[in-house]
């Protein structure tokens, strides 16, 4: 176990849910520490694990004020320049002794080194101890790679804001920007922000649209895989917006973007540093999940986004049927 | 001394100068905590103090890291259902010694029942020294009441979205805004926003709005009198939009409105809940003040606006140099 | 007077008890300003007081939510190289003006010059007011001294993980661990993490112990003298980790390590930086003291520590009633 934190109210939404973000935090400093150790533990250059990417990552139940969140990670991959880890989390009533899983999440590390923050070192190999972990392990990182190269060019996309009132449950509405000027405790040792910060932030922007779209107590069921193309600096103002693209009878789908402008020291222009989708359940006072507002789409852009959400909800739902499945055979 | 706090980095901005917002925050916790204690000190309905409003401020001297702020605080006056306190701000250099003071500060509070929200309970009178003392107080008690009333008008505006690029230097350009989800710690025993907390969160949009204009290092150089016509509850979502209004060759003024959605539990609308104008200046590496680059103003509305800040700025230097002439009479 | 605060829902546990390691951290925060500013109080090099070692510290009664903590210190001896601060924390209802006692800490400092942080600096003498005041401190400048010596010895020890699942009430069962990457803002001025964040870690883990042992209401009773023998460094990570080791009929004895590890620059390897024994309490909703859970000790160790335990908590025991015969002397 790496890490055991008691939730507390700030943690928390007010019905008592710890925020999705806050548990995407506690995954990402785990998977910092231990990453970061492992790339260290040769000789050679003193490097920082900077976080790339994560997987798809499902919330399988909210944890509670109160409750004990137990958080391990584990390295399961190594190729020459990036790390793979994986990283569990428990919720422990302490009361009654009672865990359960709430998180398993997939992170992918790199390596920067500590004298020149734009050198990728290369990764001590790890110990198999099967052939096949190795081979799984490098199926794994072809396939995100492959991922990462189709992402980029989602980025070129803008949440245009909207003049004047706008209609309940139409994108408008519920649209939603912050801005965040980084500070030294969002920042590594390198002075560039943590993912998990980054992550915290666009949960919470996401987390306020739902509620603006539904006006009910919500909590985050998914994240779709982030990547983290660019790196943000200390002093930079990053701006996090979110739009809903998808509603299905118990679900919505919030895309989340996130600009950096690094203003004082550079002239370099702003940037798109990531993006992601985010999907978000209502719950009732008792915790079951409740109806959701179906989208009013618009433009023929809403639709189309509209459409896209609609394939990648019946894509996992396709998986998560097969996974059931397969578990179900003898 | 009411409070002793080193500052660290993360009161600070990347050059090592303390937010305004931080010590505004520091201010108004030795407010609350002395008004509250006075007015629970005679035998009579619980009560706690909830800021009414805050007069103009100026921040005499930037404060830096590793620097002790020393915050004092002293009841002024009181009227039937509300007391006046002013609080100094000390730097202290805990290496050398030395000490300057830097913000100064005058706050009114309004004790709240706490069994019954919407109660104002009766404040126990302050024994005064002298009969003056008394009769000043009453006269700034009379003038702030008057000035709540005026800005209560200015309350209708909203900072509309610019749509497409902006060009450097116009408002639109500038303008930032952030949503924050009002969490447990944010709150008073009653359950509402601490002024101080809203108070940080503007001054934190509004140093971005400078900061974008003049990209350089700023500091908050003053606020102009803040009134909180509205409390704003726990689990509300507060958007804080800042735009600027002037620019003297020195200085910056930004306006910034706080609205509030009290979305979760009840049917309320939207609301505007604060609004102030924080003045900002630039400082360059040896912390000599910048020129700022002029703002462009385009609509009639900006032209409009910019005209008042002018006049806000003449009025206020005025009343400078007439303090400076009376106090150097003999 | 030094600091005022207001005790905020994330100081405190589900039942609205402050942690133990909130109230340490304060205390500490205090002792940090007084002595820091009379070791630079005389013409000489700068510097800043390090924590070195903290005497054992009763918990006379938990302070809630909603209370104001009213810090004090005064310094109360100096040797040439060290200053001890007496601190007294206060807790104020400021509704009812109550107000009572809930800690007293004695808290040693060491000097360090700002330009060589291996340096340590002479202390200015202090004026005593009796000659007894001195022979007093002196006398506890010894004793201290001696028993620096002493807890060395014990920092050899480890916590082993368990492996599989463990019984109820045993060792294996409750003991926990967590991780923490220093950031800057847990860092003093040098660089080097305050000792008040490290007790604040320690609380935070005896707590999961002693809750995870008896699944109740826990709070802090005291903490035994923790001694700072190491430099933990910014960037570093720190493991701290706790175990049971005793309980009597209501009070239970965990003891936690602090290791660090100072990865990224440079070649030192992992190092003990403190150890110390916390007790705690198990509270039933009226906040009467509950009997707690006997441990149940397995192995050969388990038994000597516990044997341990139980010398430290009759001694400590004796020691009361003296003191307690003593004040009721004539």
């Amino acid at each position: 176990r790496l890490l055991h934190r008691v939730m507390r109210p700030d943690d928390a939404n007010v019905a008592g849910n710890v925020h999705g973000g806050t548990v995407l935090k506690m995954i990402e400093e785990a998977g910092t520490i231990i990453s970061t150790r492992h790339c260290n533990s040769q000789a050679g250059e003193p490097c920082v694990a900077v976080l790339a990417r994560v997987e798809r990552t499902d919330f399988l139940s909210p944890m509670c004020i109160g409750e004990v969140a137990n958080v391990s990670a584990e390295i399961t991959y190594t190729s020459k320049h990036s790390v793979e880890v994986q990283v569990t989390v428990l919720s422990e009533n302490i009361l009654t002794g009672a865990k359960r899983v709430t998180n398993k999440a997939t992170l992918w590390y790199v390596p920067l080194s500590l004298k020149n923050v734009n050198k990728v070192v290369e990764v001590p190999a790890m110990q198999y101890t099967h052939k096949e972990q190795e081979d799984e392990g490098r199926k794994r990182y072809e396939e995100q790679k492959l991922d990462r190269l189709e992402t980029k060019q989602r980025n070129g996309d803008v949440i245009v804001p909207v003049i004047g009132p706008a209609e309940p449950h139409t994108v408008g509405y519920s649209q939603s920007s912050l801005i965040h000027l980084v500070g030294p405790s969002d920042c590594t040792l390198l002075g560039f922000v943590h993912g998990g910060v980054t992550m915290k932030l666009m949960d919470e922007v996401a987390g306020i649209v739902a509620a603006r779209h539904c006006k009910t107590n919500i909590v985050t069921a998914s994240v779709d895989a982030i990547n983290f193309h660019e790196k943000i600096k200390k002093g930079s103002v990053i701006t996090i917006s979110g739009r809903m693209t998808f509603t299905s009878n118990k679900s919505m789908e919030i895309e989340v973007f996130v600009d950096a402008d690094p203003f004082v020291d550079e002239p370099q222009e702003r940037y798109r540093a990531v993006s992601a989708f985010f999907t978000y359940v209502s719950l009732s006072k008792e915790g079951k999940p409740l109806p959701v507002p179906q989208l009013l789409v618009e433009s023929e852009e809403e639709k189309r986004r509209f459409e896209e959400g609609k394939g990648r909800y019946l894509q996992t739902k396709a998986k998560r049927q097969a996974q059931l499945q397969q578990a179900a055979q003898p």
